[in-house]
């Protein structure tokens, strides 16, 4: 938790409160702050600023002095579409995926996901995952996060609306690499690298996509691509695709 | 598990055996495999083949026809110098630079690792997260792993004669970001990008390096670099830095 983000309705004119239970515990037992000291905080969907601590009670912080000295990062111009994964590894990937600033996240079905996967309790704390992310990658806008539960429906008739740009779909076998990609779309264009990064990434989760799966992304404009001959774990695979955008 | 990895000591003319129980139980359980199927198979510090299930008991599967097809892919030409983690991300951290193909990872102290950290059981485990993280990314060769638990003497005394080209830390407050720096050195030599990466990464644990110790690192010749103002998870660092080998 690298600030502490509170909603709107926590805050009045200079001061605000921290009621959340994790929050609470964090102040006390990770940064062992007392009364006077200076916190970083933000305001959800708003910014970042510092706070100190004017009380701490066992249900209750009050904070004062509120100060806002900056807005939230940009989000990366990029959609993730992801294969639903196990529902043990969802946290993580929730979490780091808003870390690092993905402005779309979509959850989807795909034929190596497991049906039990989407009656996991899990999804129902999204929301609790997502504010874990923004406090890890100090940022306040949540991500828009989907479901889809039909691949083809979602692939055949919805996806050509929200392509704006290039879309790849990470695949092992594809015969291009992600670099190859990247530097054919650098040959045909005058942009500086950032700008011809692809703005919509599908990314597989334990065992990829079936080919099927790869020809029907094909056909509405999707490049298959590959990230080398190693298998990654996919919280693995996810950062290290999306470590592209940040550096 | 993309692959079964099997001790030379399991091997005799074209026959071997598992009797790892982890192994035994993912070709009963999660691969579901008969006599007759065929398995993706390696040998330790060897080669990568198939081999079909000759017999199957509880303690042990018999597998014949070994046919050993391919080297291991290449090792990436790095050596990541990590600040030892919290040990319960050490072991998923271990296999992911494992199944990315690092060759040599040194565990050091840092000033922000807890001492506790040096007791925990979990680094005589190693062994076994290796194993985990080449049978994830299918390769038959462990990195060379070695402890440092003073990181001062190993800073001014050791690392100069480990240093055989580019050195960088990853520091959140650096001015010169990652691809700013591999831009610099694209721009100051003759080679394609892939040579141009660093062959050795320093990379803190939570909190990162003080800057104490980034500066006794610049003395050595290290360059700070940072990859972006958000915060990220050591294991999500430690992916999105090196994602930029595979790519």
């Amino acid at each position: 938790m690298n600030c502490i983000l509170l909603p709107a309705a926590n805050f009045s004119n200079e001061s605000a409160y921290i009621n959340a239970v994790a929050q609470i515990e964090h102040v006390n037992q990770v940064l062992g702050a007392k009364v006077g000291d200076t916190l970083k905080i933000g305001q959800l969907e708003g910014n970042l600023g510092t706070a100190i601590i004017a009380d701490i009670t066992p249900e209750r912080i009050d904070l004062c002095e509120i100060s806002f000295v900056t807005a939230p990062p940009p989000k990366l111009d990029l959609t993730v579409v992801l294969a639903l994964p196990r529902p043990k590894v969802l946290r993580r990937l929730i979490m780091d995926m808003t870390a690092l600033g993905v402005r779309d996240i979509i959850l989807i079905n795909s034929y190596r996901t497991q049906k039990s996967y989407w009656q996991s309790p899990m999804l129902s704390r999204l929301d609790e995952f997502v504010l874990e992310g923004l406090q890890q990658g100090i940022d306040t806008v949540a991500p828009r996060i989907s479901l889809q539960k039909r691949f083809k429906p979602f692939v055949e008739d919805e996806l050509a609306n929200l392509i704006t740009n290039r879309a790849i779909v990470a695949h092992p076998y594809a015969e291009l690499s992600f670099s190859e990609y990247v530097q054919q779309q650098l040959e045909s264009s005058e942009s500086p690298q950032k700008s011809i990064l692809p703005s919509m990434v599908f990314i597989g989760a334990e065992g990829g996509w079936i080919d099927y799966e790869v020809e029907l992304l094909a056909k509405q404009g999707c490049q298959a691509v590959h990230i080398g001959a190693r298998i990654l774990r996919t919280e693995a695979a996810v950062n290290a695709i999306l470590g592209q955008w940040l550096l």
